[in-house]
């Protein structure tokens, strides 16, 4: 698909980033919900640490996923919207959660199968 | 896009264990090449460790995601193919390659800047 080897890995690597859970749970809550706060993220992604949280949402800050807007008030406001980019890998994304979502039953049949084995 | 929170993250444990990089390489270079032979993936893909290789590989049949044929002859012979499952997750990531390969150098350009207002 790719052009050049050197293309590929650059793929591969940025795959590799965007392709961690954290970034596709955040890139689906805001894609549903729109704008958000960093603790309506927070509640929304309750299994998600705050540091892990706080790491992902600058990751894809710096990655051109979701722009950060910050309301001079006290306590400070912060908000996190999907930027284009990030809402084009949100779609990208919607074929591999549609696939995961009908496909779940037929992984964990398979891992028991496997399981069951035991070889090697 | 799931029924419930259990289904969630059933789905969102299952992408984090495709989606990692080397699955997708894997996944891709037996879409391109059909059934392939241990060594030959190994020097399809020369970034991944043989290690690396054995597991992603024992990972994928685990989860049904290629079929391990072993012949009887010295020294083995073990190839792998795509399951209908495998090829399915395949075309499912072929939006987020494209999507990739699409964007990666706008995605280089924000952490350019981001990293350049090294700001907080």
């Amino acid at each position: 698909m790719a052009q050049s080897k050197e293309i590929d890995v650059l793929v591969e690597e940025i795959i590799a980033r965007v392709a961690d859970r954290w970034t596709m749970v955040v890139l689906e809550a805001l894609e549903e919900r729109g704008t958000m706060r960093f603790t309506e993220l927070s509640h929304e992604i309750p299994e998600i640490s705050q540091k892990m949280l706080t790491k992902t949402v600058r990751q894809m800050e710096r990655d051109g996923l979701v722009k950060r807007k910050v309301y001079a008030v006290i306590p400070p406001k912060v908000e996190y919207t999907l930027t284009d980019l990030g809402r084009g890998l949100s779609e990208a994304f919607c074929g591999v959660w549609i696939w995961a979502e009908k496909n779940h039953a037929r992984i964990h049949e398979a891992r028991k199968k496997f399981d069951a084995k035991g070889e090697r």
